[in-house]
């Protein structure tokens, strides 16, 4: 018996003897305790995980939670499913009730891919170069991609309300919002110079995202 | 008004007096046509394309494709969705009757994130090393994810219809059935010695697969 | 003679029999004229190169390029200068005139460093996460980062022209500007929503930046 | 002298005033008692290195390691040969009894390139698409290549004992075997169905690999 | 209020609410204190950065500190300018005097591209397929590229001094001297056969860079 | 039967219906007549391919090809060996007489592994931070691994002939000896500075590796 559990192991018992694998080459559930690197965070033990540690649930956004956009989101990153640490993938459930939108955002680290699952929708995005916007109205079934590092916004086009998954090419997307500029001390006329935007409007959106100066 | 259309266009216009910007720095849409290298397919011209090459209809899978396991799938894979080239993403619908299945199989070179919309899945991987299974049951909402290269399989273990998605860290996955080695000529002796099977059984998988030898 | 030459050439003759060494492992001057893909540009044939080809002149950044902004840029990237095909940087010479500046853009796949050698200049950028505003003035001899995918500016803060040079960590870097969004067709109403800006702002800037709807 | 030694480090000491170089540019030898994180372990101080860590003896491997398949394989892997750490390269020296072989396994992180020193052996792997085998018989001096996340095996085809080296793209090559899924709790005919061997066949193969259910 | 500063924040209010977002999505400036690793050093904690982590004084090269050579650096790498980290670039002002120059050398893992801004330098790389010399004598503005893992050299041609800058595709470039091998205790005669040096040449190197033996 | 045969391709014929799968995500035999770019060469059509395109006969090395080294290698880099393209590794079969050596080089883009298999050598490197030699007597079965961009020699320091293979973790590594430097036009005066050789001693090497000037 103990001859066969061997043969099974065969290779695999080889790299058991000084210590664990080297993540590189296998997974890495993430230890969100542990400190911060370039390549993400250190792993939890393999001993230490069971089969919950792979699965996750992903609670329906629910739209209340940002009244002003009438939209929601719940997402799956690697700070709420740990396993994903290092797996280049992560997803969210998103939501929105009729007139709900997502502000304009980029995520400069990972690729978006809409996946509408009921209602209507229309999506955009502008290239860097030539300024080009492609928009597109979308059905249940839809699919559309947004290409790193490009300004894209969402809004609900139907009647209905409107649900679906954006999934990233990142376990952890970084979220550049376009009305950031607006919540911090950046002065308004240097921020009105740097946008073309009017000083009146600078300073209402500065009031409304809690900058100041 | 030329004068404003340049300053918008800024640096970008930039890039643009000699010729297109490299796809290292934006996007490619694949040109299916071109010949095919280590970093994906060529890209089509930018002039080209319009809004619909960034939106594609995922038709829902449909679980009479491969009646033998009442399942069916349905990619968005960059051969399908060629916007999807190098932007290291794709997903596909994947529907099982009562009782269906996905036989085993990996995927080297992606991760797996498994989204249960409807029904009831169970759903499991297997390490290298030391053998360990990862094996859940999974309701609606619930997400699965299955590490590069780790062989694992999927099953209805409901009494409904179960529905979902498969989203992937590659715009291409490769798909390793731990079936494939019996649809094709090695000998049954020697497939019958490398896998601890049994001649018989071999020999049964060989016939049933499309095997010889 | 020649048994010396045989050599010297050692080991790299063994390399030069079938044809050209990959330039995975050496360089790769662009053929602009090659189709472009996802790893940039095919390689000029190695015969066909010389010194010129490695060294490029950057012409000074003239302020009377961009008169509404009172800025100029001259740029040493892949499409000026082929040699820097895949090797991963590029710069630019700048110049600003009193109360010139660059406006609110990111480069989603470089980091830019910026090299200030003459004048004053104010720069920020800003965090995705938390909105915090990174800013400060520069004196001749410093040096500021600006990390990929971040929304930043530079202003003539000083009396004199200013001048310096911005690296970037790509060969190509890409430009999006905030500004894109209004040089399209993007329905104005929806613009609106999506950047919480008045509409008649948007209308305005639309104008500005050669829009339309 | 001094003067001289300090010419000499010339650029060099410029990057050592501070710290230590980081092992992003140059070697890092794994700490193997340090936390393991995404991208390996972390480096030992370069003062306490001394030539014998560049150095590792590699024993012959031992037919009788593996009674059941008269093979045996000695490993330089990163957990025996800490220099290798982040180098991209390990090697194992391979051995077979007649009639001895290794059974069916993939790599999903790693080429392998086989180098066959003595003897003769039949080495294969099955393509994910369309289910190619490409298989072999090697002589002496021949060389075969295995892609990474391909299923593959080698038996030993001759009368006499075969010897090489295995070398492979990755300090840590994980070893996925086809059999792992029978040594563990996973239901038998769960697995018969998802591997469409009987469930005798299943069975059989538990009680050989140690599984139960 | 509290409602708008939440809306601002949108998307990246989810990120934070765990723990710190990961820095393969964002910026990592180095805690030089940390453990060093294969992917740089451990990132300071967010809350902790201020303006002028991002900012660096570059000091003018000062070409009395290598007097041997004439010529002088300074250095912007991620030791002295620890926001470098992991955004793969960093630069150094360098400073000949009239006939100083800096001495054969390579960067194995970084692209330097050199700016000329005052004088006039020679500079040269030397190809490892057919040894191929590109060599070229460079005015204030010209930039010369040096591939990675090229020997090259730099000599001030002109008659006055000559200044500039030196940028790479690195945070911290490795720096490997032609010289470096007279500089430790490698035996005379082995030095000699395998450079072809004349034993007394290298005898007198090894004196004059500290060496023994 | 067809039935079966479609069953068993299940996943992997869905990518076979519009072209070939992108090798991004499989592997691709070199087309050495195809265009060169930094991602290596295009990929033979799959339907092309053979066993024999997977298989290799390196032959050994034979000493007298370089009779003033005494020593010869023979190579599977990916000219010789297309398969391996892209697959980040190849392998040498390396020889040395008694009083053989290899003279002192680097590979930027390579990390080396030793394997000796007869005979006795003596290997060195020289690391670029502080000048430290790593220097050892290798016996068969030892393995010596050459950091990336490190200069290094070997040197049969036994009485009998030395047989080995150098393995690279690059499918091409190139190749830059110290001696290339003088293969070429660069002035002597200027080598003689940049090297701190005796202009002598330059000139001797001009003459014995072909440099003019």
């Amino acid at each position: 018996m103990m001859k066969n559990k061997v043969l099974i192991l065969f290779f695999s018992a080889l790299l058991s003897s000084t210590s664990y694998a080297s993540n590189v080459n296998d997974f890495c559930v993430a230890d969100l305790k542990g400190p911060d690197s370039l390549s993400g965070y250190p792993c939890l033990p393999p001993t230490t995980l069971t089969d919950d540690n792979f699965v996750f649930n992903l609670q329906p956004a629910n739209t209340s939670q940002f009244p002003t956009i009438k939209a929601g989101i719940s997402t799956a990153f690697v700070n709420e499913f740990p396993a994903l640490n290092g797996l280049d993938i992560s997803v969210a459930h998103v939501a929105f009730e009729k007139d709900g939108f997502f502000p304009m955002h980029s995520h400069p680290d990972a690729t978006e891919l809409i996946i509408l699952v009921e209602g209507e929708i229309t999506a955009g995005f502008v290239t860097g170069m030539n300024s080009i916007a492609y928009l597109k109205t979308l059905k249940p079934g839809d699919l559309m991609v947004i290409p790193p590092g490009h300004l894209h916004f969402v809004a609900n086009s139907g009647n209905e309300k409107a649900t679906g998954f954006a999934t990233f090419s990142s376990s952890n997307p970084t979220i550049h919002s376009f009305n950031n500029i607006f919540a911090n001390n950046v002065p308004s006329d240097i921020l009105a110079q740097a946008t073309f935007l009017d000083i009146a409007q600078v300073k209402k959106l500065k009031a409304r995202f809690g900058g100041s100066n």
